[in-house]
């Protein structure tokens, strides 16, 4: 699965952060206790790695967070610079809180690629220089001494949207992240799909009305992708200008707040835009009947296309209407699922998880 | 979800059968027994509920079936009517197979229309003069006097290829049926999705490339299935013929079966029913990652759209290709499906089942 949670950085809701201060102070009484404290008082890490930056919050077992630290990974994409540079990271919000290593219980990690979570291996990614077979759960196990977990970063994201997001209680739905790429974090049966290779989710790929018919090559965009992905929609509006040799250059959410302000063209590509985004939300409802649709990503967050495309859907009745929502957690969301993901882990042994 | 499979009598795979002789005659001690006796050599009977035709199986605790039973629905579609047919099937099963009605230990119908399983009732169906919100399990329970299940019919035949079909031992998977509609039952991380209302898989709505762009109407048949679905294949044959005043009349079946004698006309049809396919298998497969599709129904069972679907297939390989086989189970899909959930509810109580 690639990545589609705001890796254009034009595109993504900027939320960029540095070792902010914590929330919340902790108890002094937390800093240095027994193994059987740090069960009870123990703390969790969750990180997300992006294709340019790498994100570690600190929570507690209660899921509160203590404390965020981020870092650009576009210099160092190697597993070993990436799982040292989680380490640094970890090891700072320890010390800014006050806590030993003692305290860390688990933690758990976020890639943009295809990944195995049973495994705990990065598959593969077209980010981080092409990742392939990197097993991310070893390494920080033994870098960090403590139970870990990885998992896709797009299903990161869902986990987190069904914990304490947009989707909290609901066993059914979609988180649907729009960026560059298009991809889908599905939940079913009040778990997250997986597939037979680790793929499911993929929908970039999707054949829509609109869309070319021909295969996707490996290596390129998928068909639904290719004219929804945040390239494609400059790209359009480009194209639409052809009557002014020089369109200001603006990312697909900026031409999407002109289309509310009236802009005849950027309506244009807005109403293109919300119909193939229509088909895509359509044709995955009704394979999983999901109540909810969650849109995050850079491109997905945008509130004009989300207003456009629910006027779409309201059309669509048979055999039944999706409800779409705007992410609440949004750059949030992934950070959120790993530290919810590394609080289930907390409770495993090293090895043998899930 | 409304049923797929063989609706279309000209479609279906024929299979008519009355009470056939046993394959295996039940041992004489079986003639009276203990309720104690019938928990360990006792009975189950699946049904399969359809439009035009309704089939009983009585089977062993072993999934061995001692006998089928079939009539027509067509002059008898109450729910008080088909529950005394039903009633009448197994009563005479059990008689020709020498049990007492004490050894049947539970049932489990599959109605072709969108059912709950958990509150047992069938919503709503397209067939049987449109039943509405029929208790069909209440009733079977209150009839029978044993536990009862019930299931839309497409999810029931792939349970049925997922316990002793094309799908055994494989835990993502989707069951596509293609009759005069077209529905599927998805498999994912080893259970039945049917999501938030019961309808998941309705994928005749699908919007794919050569397919109308408008959404469907109320009562009227989906995007896809108004062009792949039997009628609309038959349709296409006539239209393609234009020079010849009086083309053959052929089902779908026939017509995809001439093309494999090189008629180029034929040929045209099966090749773009065979595109249309291959794009509702390959955007199915991006959301589920299914490492197989099980195809079924009346026109799902055609080799030679098979053949030319996984033509089609084999040029999309990303991210992963699903593999295309035809159902082995034909017309018991469904059948075999009802065995096996009445295998599961003859382990619990009347009520409070899911």
């Amino acid at each position: 699965m690639k990545s589609s949670l705001g890796k254009n950085p034009s595109d993504a809701v900027k939320s960029k952060r540095r070792a902010k201060p914590l929330r919340r102070s902790a108890p002094a009484d937390q800093q240095i206790g027994s193994r059987r404290f740090a069960k009870e008082n123990g703390l969790v890490a969750g990180v997300d790695i992006g294709g340019s930056n790498l994100r570690v919050a600190l929570a507690d077992l209660h899921g509160n967070v203590l404390g965020r630290w981020n870092t650009s990974t576009k210099a160092t994409s190697s597993p070993d610079m990436v799982i040292a540079q989680i380490e640094q990271g970890i090891n700072c919000l320890l010390s800014q809180s006050s806590h030993s290593h003692r305290s860390l219980l688990s933690v758990a990690a976020g890639a943009p690629g295809v990944t195995d979570p049973q495994a705990g291996v990065v598959l593969a990614t077209s980010y981080l220089k092409g990742w392939k077979n990197v097993s991310l759960r070893q390494l920080l196990e033994s870098t960090l001494g403590v139970p870990a977990a990885v998992e896709n970063d797009v299903r990161m994201a869902a986990l987190g949207e069904h914990w304490m997001g947009a989707a909290r209680r609901v066993d059914d739905f979609v988180f649907l992240a729009i960026g560059t790429g298009i991809a889908a974090g599905v939940f079913a049966n009040g778990k997250l799909i997986h597939g037979s290779n680790w793929t499911a989710g993929e929908v970039g790929y999707m054949h829509v009305p609109l869309a070319t018919q021909e295969p996707a090559k490996p290596g390129e965009p998928g068909a639904l992708e290719s004219i929804l992905g945040g390239e494609a929609i400059r790209r359009q509006w480009s194209g639409t200008c052809v009557d002014n040799p020089k369109p200001e250059s603006l990312t697909a959410t900026e031409i999407f707040a002109r289309a509310s302000t009236g802009d005849p063209l950027a309506k244009r590509v807005l109403e293109h835009s919300a119909q193939l985004l229509a088909y895509a939300v359509y044709n995955i409802s009704l394979v999983l009947n999901s109540s909810l649709f969650v849109l995050g990503g850079g491109i997905g967050v945008s509130v004009p296309l989300s207003d456009a495309t629910k006027r779409i859907l309201e059309r669509y009745n048979e055999p039944s209407r999706p409800k779409l929502v705007i992410s609440s957690l949004g750059t949030d969301a992934q950070l959120m699922g790993a530290i919810r993901l590394a609080l289930t882990t907390a409770k495993q042994p090293i090895r043998g998880r899930v």
